[in-house]
């Protein structure tokens, strides 16, 4: 506990990060500043480095608009966004992947723009939105995938392998659903505060220019567009996440119902084992080594024979028609008489709920 | 990854679309545009455009408010309104639907009133809406009379290929309600902004006459009422959901019941095979070969014969006491004596969770 | 769907309405009026007749404030409220209803008092909300006797006739709180816009008496009142309907726990059978027509005879200890082992977790 | 429904009231007063004393604030708060509680405390708010012990006894934390309406001061103190719920598990049964009156009566043997094969998933 | 119930606490105060002190802001900031915490830096929510690997002893996210109202400053950066709960799947018993001692018992087929009839539902 708290204290650590400048071109790949340093120049509390820092995963996204930078912090993308460079973060054990690179060279192809019409600010931010849309993409299409090929195998057979694939499959799905849902309201909580949409003009402020609390209607449009294409991402894994569920349930009444099935075919062997087993007793009887003056009667064989076998079928016959009476189940035979003791009722409201049905 | 990210990148591709002009007239059917064009002939960000885009199938319907015209996209309607035309965008596969043509059909006659009193743009957007709403209704009387008829066949039978049909109208029933609630969400997401419904009077932005920020009224009207009626579809949505919920709930429990009783059956078998077969152990006692001494009594055999079957009414009769003890099961016995132990509870408080059952 | 379409479109129907003047005396009792001719007289939109039309029936209620006309539709009553006039439309089949009669007369009456102060267009509303006030109350306890008695049912004695029974009454009662719940939301919508509540002093438009948008304390107070009265039915809808789901939950847990005990029986009469039939299984040996050299010594029947039931009894009495074993369940004992193992937790957290249970 | 419609309309009942003067004596024990007086005398609309009628339990709390007075309907107190009385309605049973005579000690006591600083209404809304929270405090504590004391119970013996407790505790629990959060809400109702606070301070509106509308922190602070005190009540009741709810589900599954424990060992008897048929069906060849030319055969009967046994014990040994393969079952086996084939996942997305577990 | 309202009056009551001054040295441990002195000195109402007071153990955090004092009450810490001194109220038994001596030594430390900028009621807050945060973390640290480690167990192995853990874990996982909400609540409540944030510069109160309502930027940054780090704590919380909720339902499924497969084990082995029963029954027919005039046939004996064993076969085999019917479950069979039923719905909506899977 007390590593936990001194943990916390400013300590002077290392960070790694790439950075692009105001042409963008990468100026340091991997470089390592000090967290103060940092903080120094870009004006920052060491407080709002804390969640950069990339020894501790983060699951709820940020993105913190301060005096003179913009502190992006969304799933795999730690970033600075100045109004004249862009400080990348590594993230730990991030540096090798394909998807980091293509980020790269896109952010670096996009801010080369010169004659775009957006400020600079605003074109690293598109890259960085597009980057982890891109990977949010990925991942739904990668667990649709995954889950649509599940439920279609369960279509075919129903078996407890398939439960734990499930399983496993629905916890990611929970988890990348919460993950998206998270960027949705990060993105929202942005888009509902018009000073911070204000002040996210850093190349308007760098220049001195002031604007109005309700001037952002290019930095809106920019960010509420990727809110709904993550909104739609959210929307398809709720859809698919209710897909699972409905079938879970599903799946539950059909093993139900099989096992009633089974109880029954076992109902009926064990029956049939009743009405041999009493024929057996019959046969029993007259194998003691008792005097039963049946010895010689010529078809006193093949009468007991008989008697054992019709005993046998009788008593299984009971349980036979004892079982398809509890075997007949329906949910309507009490329904009839109950409905016809509700005569008084208002009609517009006694109309409408039988209309439905 | 790459291919997504490069997917996004503007390209110029082609659109298939068909514009009627200001008089309500079929200018192009299934005309091909360049992305490009359309964007700068009608001032729109390619952004914009990126959505209409036939081959991503979307979830999320939007209505966009841009310069000169509206953008919807709303289930199979992917349109853009201006003030004196309207672009209906090709979606993918849909051009031969017998919907659309309807939908065209009723969008020309609309356009075509001159003396309505509504401008042009109300107009087509409300044959949009209109649309969007006859297929909601179209598919809610389907999923309705579907799961209607399911429920009605389990009334009679409660069998899991019933639960199969259940679990494929249930997906359909929950995808359903969703696409309703995000239209319902599209239309209340515009009439809580009263800046975007300003927006809306194309015609007089054209004609340059200005309007108050409170002054949309006419159009208020129109969209609520839409909204109002995809309401109603949702609610009777979620009514046959939370129906198909309870159902599911209580076959489960009948299911449950059902094996109960198909185990107390199993259990009277087991009883009586038990009965049998101690019956059985006294006739195979005698039938073993050896001296027992009554060999030759007169009357063993029948003594024997009705001894082993006393021994076998005997135990299956006791088995049978213990199961119907087991068997009767009701909510109340232990409730009596508890209830009587809270005597001191303040007077007024009890009185309420007495009067409720 | 081309008819859905068309339906659609404006045309000229009959409805059928009982109108009261400003007197309160009745004028016409289910006169026929073309659409079109009441739209004009009253100042409507086509659109908002849509709704009264009687042959669709509506779950959502509205409440639609018009320049010269109240517009209510709450679920049987479907009212035009002027400031000198009331307009009933006849709903599809309800015009016999006795609920239909009392209503009409409390209105007539409410109608007639011209010194209560309130504007007439008041006591209309007044008059509409509490005969649907009484209509939902009568439904309320009719369902609450219902639930009430089959829960009491339930009590004696779980079977699964009462299930379904249990099943038709929790989808009245979704359905019945759902209805309730609209009618609340379509008041507090109401009372929610200043401006709606002020332009429903119909009297006073009429008179040319201009209104503060914040001077309507009567009209709330009314509103207030009633949408008080509906929160309660709802929340006794709710009350009970957890009531049932808590109760299903249970009757569950009864039904498995019940099953484990017949199982448990099933078992001890395997195990019994077993037992008989491994004493069979020696006297059968000695059964079999071949030389055991025992034939002929004295106390060899007695002695195989306790030895094939001491076999039994050896053999059952294992399975019963092993049963017995696994009966004893409970929730605890591996509890305390584990929570020994967490001793380092900051005390505060802890006691307090441990203060509940 | 006549009844009901009639009932509603203003009759002249006699209510049952205690009243308290300005100093804090009682004036009158429940005396009877016309409600149609008391309407006159307190300025008051007939509507608003129909809550307080007694003869209609109320679920929903209301604190209304009028002309002259404050009219609190909580629970088991009906009060009518003025500026220099307090009313005090006998709700229907309660007038002998104890509950009630500590609530008017505290009352008298209260108002008649001078200089306390704290106007005369607000010592009589302290006393009314402290009777409720002591009543919903004694309730909660009551509960906690019930269900607290039948979880400990469970933890020993599972058995379904205790799961009807279980449901006569946890409907109560639900209707209690309904009627606590109900009371919150009344709470939270007046807090967030400025006018209503202001309204409050009836002594300053009798002596014609006119106030500030946020000037209203003393009757702020007070009210907020009791609403969180109540969300404290609600809270631990919530808990208590959720705990009961993960009880349930646990007991569930150990019900689930320990019936799977059963039908093995049901299972290893009926293994066990056959094999003893089995080494039976061999005895019984041998104890056909036919000639198996063994019958002198020396060691016949101890090869015979071994090779039954071994035929039993085989036929057990193959079936024990299908059993345990089936009886071991854990969620893990597929898992590894499918996890592996995904490494082309965005590395801090797949990092993130498997960091959890 | 009298006690209750008594031990609510105002009395005398001591609180022990520690006392740091202006320059963050400790000047008592564990004091005496009486409540009312406190309440005089530091300007309190007695209400305000009644939640500090330790016997009563608190859920709901609080943060009250009032005229000098800011009163923290926050799971294990109970504070009074000031702008020149910090008490902290000994919350019961947890004076010996190594957790609380932790925080005093960082609370100090934190009180004695005296360029740092902000003011000393703010480092005090900081030291109190740093604790709080650590606390919070190190519980949920604990439980993640508490509940990691049962799941990664019954990944083997699925036993009722673990799900009585899992009962244990998810408890204790309810009641510590719900702590967690509560706090990130009361942080929420703070920064919602403007007024209380600006009330909270307690060294500008006291050296007569007056801030403008918005100019609490310093403040606001602090809490949002602890109130983000808490969410991300409940959102773990919450991971971890659903993940444990779909393990318990795949488990339920898998434990229902397992008892299918010792159903069919078990009918499998009735079945075979059936079959060996028949076969004995044959034999027990010529074991009677009857005339079958085949006693002296020679190959009558190997003829029986051929026929007894093929008649054992032969039963069992029919059972056995029945089953294998009976097992085959799968999701498909009657679906693809069914939705060839569909073609006129319009496309667009069929498309979509069929896209998905």
């Amino acid at each position: 506990l007390e590593k936990v708290m001194k943990g916390r204290q400013p300590t002077d650590l290392m960070l790694r990060c790439t950075i692009l400048d105001s042409e963008g071109t990468v100026k340091t790949i991997s470089g390592q500043f000090k967290k103060s340093d940092l903080c120094v120049e870009h004006r920052l509390n060491p407080r709002d480095l804390r969640k950069i820092d990339s020894r501790v995963p983060n699951l709820v996204p940020t993105i913190l608009i301060r005096k003179e930078a913009i502190l992006v912090n969304i799933l795999h993308i730690r970033a600075l966004v100045k109004a004249d460079a862009v400080v990348l973060f590594d993230t730990f054990g991030s540096s090798d992947s394909k998807l980091h690179s293509v980020f790269l060279y896109h952010l670096e192809h996009n801010l080369k723009i010169r004659n775009s019409g957006a400020p600079y600010e605003f074109r690293a931010i598109e890259s960085i939105l597009l980057s982890v849309l891109s990977a949010l993409e990925a991942e739904m299409v990668f667990i649709r995938n995954l889950v649509g090929g599940l439920l279609a195998e369960l279509e075919d057979n129903i078996d407890h392998d398939k439960f734990k694939r499930l399983l496993h499959y629905s916890r990611r799905l929970t988890s990348f659903k919460n993950r998206a849902k998270l960027v949705e309201e990060a993105l929202e909580d942005v888009l509902g505060q018009d000073d911070d949409l204000v002040a996210m003009y850093l190349t308007d402020k760098k220049n001195g220019i002031d604007r109005e609390l309700d001037d952002h209607e290019e930095l809106e449009v920019l960010l509420e567009s990727f809110s709904k294409q993550v909104e739609e991402i959210v929307n398809e894994a709720e859809n698919i996440e209710s897909n699972v569920q409905s079938t879970q349930e599903i799946v539950e009444l059909i093993l139900d119902s099989n096992r009633n099935s089974l109880l029954a075919l076992d109902l009926k062997v064990s029956i049939g084992t009743m009405g041999i087993g009493t024929g057996a007793l019959v046969a029993g009887m007259f194998g003691m080594n008792l005097t039963s003056h049946l010895e010689t009667t010529p078809y006193a064989f093949a009468g007991m024979s008989a008697l054992s076998a019709v005993v046998a079928l009788f008593v299984a016959s009971i349980g036979l028609r004892r079982l398809a009476k509890i075997r007949k189940v329906g949910l309507s035979n009490t329904h009839n008489r109950m409905t016809a003791r509700k005569p008084w009722l208002p009609l517009p409201l006694r109309r409408r709920s039988s209309d439905l049905w």
